[in-house]
């Protein structure tokens, strides 16, 4: 059977076992979910020995410490995710949420009820650790999911999926609700990305490359996810000690991260006061600078290109330039923005009000650091990622955001 | 200049046009829509005019009179789509609207706060007065339009869009909010679907041909919109006198719509009682039968094929089967529905509780007639179409639906 045929099989599996995981009470999921997290623990040594082959196979082929670091497992590893399953429970089920209900002239109830999408698709790269929280996210929403995950993080994957399906089994639910997706060549991300009808939606985690071949080639709906050119202006009515603090945390606090700084844009009013403290700063941190002309008369500045102003650079880099005003602010920010997170720092609630107003982008930040943007830190307790389009979900997706919903009407003989 | 060029010039001014439109207040918006509804009267001749020579084009082409007949505006019909503008202004702006929020732990300030999409295309066929729903609809919600009309239209809609401009422009806001897509071959709407980028969201509306062809083919994100295979599932528990009612008020109050029903399922419990009524009521009102065995027993019903469950006629014409249980039913429903309206007929409250609860679909009724899937019978006072997708909107699409949300965070300097 070819790969595509495989996956194929597997999403009208997935479909199948969708259509029970829907009708499931919170009370069902909860204790799946409690389950798997004591099994987790429980495979300790099966999922870590498993995992020691990809981190040996990895390291062979030569991969970066980096990647290598990424796709290690540990006991705390484990435990993070078990806690992550816990954390979900104690979520409340976004399925059966009434969003909006009326009784309607001619008396028909009407209710707008969440539902689950059905099934989802998940391709991601190397931390495996998205495999349980994905799973997690998708059970409590009531969906099925396929995961395609690396193939360099196969055996983890598929010690993880084993442990999972193991866990849903128990309590009476189809262990297809949770597959990997057969195969780890490109083939199976393309019947992924062709299966419409079968998978309701897709979402692509991990780098640019990815994410924008799936969102091109897919006729399956896609949530775009992640690429974050992430800018921070300081105004010329910033408080400036706090408008140093926020561009250091928010460009070093963790530089692999989508909601990290790439760019920082400083009004020409404070240029003299700010650019020599910010330099000074960012250099002391371990970053390189790549500035406009105000920027590159310091020393060890390197010149920016367009190139430096579009770069998501994800290491200690950032692009930085001076802006005569808040509207070159604006315009530099919705030229080369992806729409993630921006961030301003200025006392003036005018500039506020207008930055906050016309920056068009899943988040915007007001004297805070751009690292914020985070499921957890907005307090929606799980995160499957972080969506930089405007369709559907924008901004991290929780639980709820793996929802639709349905049009529930009920009447007696109600006629047109 | 290519059409394809020409179609990214227009996209790049709805663009900067759409960023003055997403801070206009709500009252200057209604300003718009009120001297529109007026101008579109004041209009009247020209508009009539433009409207005969797509009229007598369509004729001398050799369209068929229920086409032409869709074409054709009157006074009546310009009165209605003022009605239609005026019924905008009461409807609140959802541009704005705090959709959740919350002071974090941290004391950072969250508000997710809905936006405009931006840029909107719309790609229809043949009714002119789409052209001024959807321009209203999108100026509403602060969306700039790029209306890609059918080419047998091009006269009314010139003629249409000509009036909107100019009563947007008196109040000071950027005209090319509103444009019509240059040129009418396949080439402008290839050139719609690539985009990405400058478009934000497309909405085909119009034959299922048309929509799968968007679907299948666009990069920039799409809301897809309206083929109706809708069933009617009359029950062991139906009142039978009802469930007659719904069926040939389903199918025969207006056959070319995509909420008219399309297949009938009889519980086979009351088969015996039900059949002979339903088929002499149906066919009484010139409906074709397409049945399976019970059916076809009588006189002038034509025995279905698979083609008929799949078939969405949009005509006197319906599919009928005899179904052993409500099993049965869902299990018809899932593999042929297309996801619009389906309905059940029964006094049972097990059976609905399951019906609305398995069947997966934008809308699912309870002893109702399926022609109230309707953004105006639900009481949304305004619809740009019906969404068959189960991301971001599903079910009819009011203003609430033409719009994304924004994350804005307010703190006073907080770091992680």
């Amino acid at each position: 059977m070819s790969i595509q045929q495989e996956v194929v099989e597997a999403a009208v599996r997935a479909r199948s076992a969708a259509r029970v995981l829907a009708l499931a009470t919170r009370a069902e999921k909860d204790a799946v979910l409690t389950a798997l997290a004591e099994a987790l623990v429980t495979h300790e040594t099966s999922v870590l020995a498993a995992n020691a082959e990809d981190v040996e196979r990895a390291r062979s082929d030569g991969t970066s410490a980096g990647i290598v670091d990424r796709l290690r497992l540990d006991p705390a590893r484990i435990l993070a995710m078990a806690d992550g399953l816990r954390q979900l429970v104690a979520l409340p089920d976004p399925v059966g949420e009434v969003v909006r209900g009326d009784t309607l002239a001619n008396g028909l109830e009407l209710r707008q009820v969440r539902v689950p999408f059905g099934v989802v698709g998940m391709i991601y790269e190397a931390r495996p650790n998205v495999t349980v929280d994905a799973a997690g996210i998708c059970l409590k929403s009531g969906n099925a999911v396929l995961l395609r995950g690396s193939s360099s993080a196969r055996s983890s994957n598929r010690a993880l999926v084993e442990v999972i399906r193991e866990a849903v089994q128990v309590f009476g639910l189809p262990a297809d609700v949770v597959q990997l997706v057969p195969g780890d060549t490109h083939e199976s991300v393309k019947a992924l990305m062709r299966a419409r009808g079968l998978v309701d939606v897709l979402i692509p985690r991990g780098g640019a490359g990815l994410i924008r071949s799936v969102v091109e080639e897919s006729t399956v709906p896609v949530i775009e996810t992640g690429v974050g050119n992430c800018h921070v202006y300081v105004d010329r009515a910033a408080d400036l000690d706090q408008a140093l603090e926020i561009v250091i945390n928010s460009k070093t606090q963790r530089t692999s991260v989508c909601n990290a700084a790439e760019s920082l844009l400083v009004h020409a009013d404070v240029a003299d006061v700010f650019v020599p403290r910010v330099v000074a700063a960012l250099q002391e941190a371990g970053v390189r600078i790549h500035g406009d002309e105000t920027f590159a008369t310091h020393q060890g500045v390197l010149p920016a290109t367009d190139e430096d102003w579009a770069t998501e650079y994800l290491d200690l880099d950032i692009a930085a330039a001076v802006v005569p005003d808040i509207d070159a602010a604006i315009d530099h920010v919705m030229r080369w923005s992806t729409g993630h997170t921006e961030a301003i720092v200025t006392t003036d609630l005018t500039a506020a009000r207008r930055f906050t107003a016309e920056v068009d982008a899943a988040a915007v930040l007001v004297n805070a650091s751009t690292r914020f943007t985070d499921g957890g830190e907005f307090g929606f307790g799980a995160e499957i990622g972080i969506s930089t389009q405007k369709l559907h979900a924008r901004g991290p997706m929780g639980l709820t955001e793996m929802t639709s919903t349905k049009y529930v009407v009920t009447g007696d003989g109600q006629l047109r």
